[in-house]
């Protein structure tokens, strides 16, 4: 989308002690599809630990075998859930926003969404707008008056199934992606865990087969 | 000031891609001389760049011999400095809000100050002021009400001779920190970088000797 908008983009992504690798080769694979600079920052947040995503003593929930509906309702009826990272998307912004500076760039786009999402407190419109208020106070670009940050989060108020169909029609080949939070060791998503079973509802109301679910996995 | 205030302290440092490691090796005698528990963490703001801290090809900017008051006014006056490393108290602030988050913690400290300082962007009230409105959006604690995260900056408007002043009455051995930028290879300070600049004066106003000054370095 950023791309679609005319940007020349730069894509950060972030090997934080997340539970697998395959979330940063798919980044790879799609920025390399898409003609942008791609850097990972190594970061280790198990140090902290507080979440299933970066405490190996910590299981990510998977769900039963009811259907899909049902479940998906029930992923987003709960509290916020053991994968929650603290303070993360707060880190990751941080990063961008040294980059961003160094690059002598002012706009910085996250995929954060606020429906058919986890209820994660730092995926909403209210933190995001008070995140881009603090970076124009915080780097010397911003205050000197060169460049405005701004934080783009084209999908936040899109369902699933509405960020699909989007990427669909930009030529997003989704075979290349990845959402699991628990993969196997080839990279095969689980299909139980609350990432999987909202990007099948995702599919299915879009009503288009995800090439992941028939992708060969070594 | 924070365990005189009655805190349990945890400190955290970063190991940033900074030129030297000598002010990781004090904080970690400051933290065990308070009876903290200490972190450090790793990132490599190296990979951005844009600072004299970070940046080999940029150098430390040294002044020369005039009067030290001549000498302060200058660093003071002078407009962001290229010691400024873009975003780092934002990236700073944000592992100590994920720290803060998995320790149970809503308190953070940071020693900023916006009074003979460089004029950092990051250094300033209001930049800390909606940086603490983010972090009150952010983190599950939190949002769901169970904490409020409040940045204590009790350096902010202190000068560099009451900051040294209030230490002293606290019992601050200075002899054991550290401020230079560009020490030498032992880890004596240079003398001339407008950290060391600002910290004379501050001793010099107070009356006492520095102790790092009378310092055997190997």
């Amino acid at each position: 989308m950023a791309r679609a908008d005319g940007f020349e983009c730069f894509a950060l992504s972030f090997r934080y002690g997340q539970r697998h690798g395959v979330e940063l080769a798919a980044a790879r694979r799609v920025a390399a599809a898409f003609g942008a600079r791609h850097a990972i920052v190594d970061i280790d947040l198990t140090m902290f630990g507080g979440s299933a995503l970066t405490d190996a003593s910590i299981a990510v929930p998977h769900h039963g075998a009811e259907a899909d509906t049902v479940l998906a309702d029930m992923v987003l009826a709960d509290e916020i859930p053991v994968t929650y990272v603290p303070a993360r998307n707060t880190i990751f912004l941080s990063f961008a926003l040294a980059w961003a500076e160094t690059l002598g760039a002012g706009d910085i786009f996250i995929g954060v969404s606020a429906i058919d999402y986890s209820g994660y407190p730092d995926c909403r419109p209210e933190y995001i707008a008070a995140y881009e208020r603090m970076a124009n106070l915080a780097t010397k670009a911003a205050v000197s008056g060169e460049r405005t940050v701004r934080l783009h989060t084209p999908l936040v108020s899109l369902s699933k199934a509405e960020t699909i169909a989007r990427g669909l029609a930009l030529g997003v080949d989704y075979g290349m992606t990845h959402s699991c939070y628990d993969p196997d060791p080839a990279g095969a998503p689980c299909g139980t865990c609350d990432s999987c079973v909202l990007r099948r509802r995702g599919f299915s109301e879009v009503g288009v087969p995800d090439p992941l679910m028939t992708r060969q996995w070594a």
